[in-house]
């Protein structure tokens, strides 16, 4: 029975990312080759420079995927206990033999290179666009003032957790991540993440 | 009139690290080159090699000296005060034309080099410990809890703005740095950054 050619392709698809987050993690962003992928990934060389042309098309791709992948929103019935499961998602995804390594090394390029860096930026604009209703919920609810900037509470959350990351200073666990999504919650509460001008003192 | 050797010895190793810091703005970390460093900086190839040895030492030097020049803690009377002098010298340091493309070349560098993660490391501990008596000193006078970890209070108000540079979501300016801030401050005061378990509900 011939294959249709949708099952084809998504299986050459995953293999080549599959194979090219093994490379990342192996060796970082600057040794990746599409002849090397495409050898690992047991693809013809010929459909990967077609379909990807770029290692950037390719790490692009990965991060697409991710995005896709990503785990819904919790809805705990609390700011701080959706925002707990937020940090330590992001903990658990920072911290994993396998994506840790490959978050380093997307962070790094992007550093570099514009398109990574615009793919990065599109990931993390997916990811916070889908926690975001935890703080508008959190809102109706009279947790935060009305105008929080719901993103910006997203953020807040993970900034410590990639700070400790990309610095190298500190532990990433459980008791941090709940210490993030703690201080986020705190600060919501003040007002600090409202839109606007309104200082504090 | 002869030299003291002190004098061309500090004036050998201002221009190594000047050129270090050009090539690096230019072109990265991984085209860094001492050969190329020794021509830049107008200073004998042996001297270089026999001096640094490394691109790894010759960075983890340039640390170790804007570590040395970093501007000392802010000593405004409040809390919010001098966390907000902090947050803004972190935006001037990271938007800087020469200083923004430095720190973003060696947090990549740190991603696939434990030297220079290590200096790194080390170079934020020495800025953190520096600015931790803000924190001490804001407690002593009542503004937080007695027990409030000073060093986790600083890396807070750092986090939102690395968290900014490496990711690219957002703007960094003086808004951004007085929300860090600010947060910062309204999570310190909700007992957020005390030492051991202190569960929020």
């Amino acid at each position: 029975m011939p294959e249709r050619p949708g099952g084809r392709t998504a299986r050459v698809r995953a293999s080549v990312l599959r194979a090219a987050g093994d490379l990342l993690v192996e060796s970082g962003f600057a040794r990746l080759d599409l002849g090397d992928l495409a050898r690992r990934a047991e693809v013809g060389k010929t459909t990967v420079y077609r379909r990807w042309g770029s290692v950037t098309a390719v790490v692009t791709d990965m991060l697409l995927e991710m995005a896709v992948e990503s785990v819904p929103r919790a809805d705990t019935g609390s700011l701080l206990g959706d925002l707990r499961a937020n940090a330590r998602l992001v903990v658990r995804t920072l911290t994993d033999r396998r994506q840790g390594p490959l978050f380093k090394a997307m962070l790094a390029a992007a550093t570099s290179d514009v398109d990574t860096a615009e793919a990065l930026k599109r990931f993390y604009a997916t990811r916070i666009a889908e926690w975001a209703p935890c703080v508008t919920d959190a809102a109706a609810r009279g947790e935060v003032p009305a105008d929080t900037d719901a993103e910006e509470v997203i953020r807040a959350v993970s900034a410590p957790l990639y700070y400790r990351l990309v610095t190298g200073t500190g532990e990433l666990d459980d008791a941090v991540a709940d210490r993030a999504a703690e201080a986020a919650v705190a600060a919501a509460k003040a007002g600090v993440f409202r839109r606007g001008e309104h200082a504090l003192d």
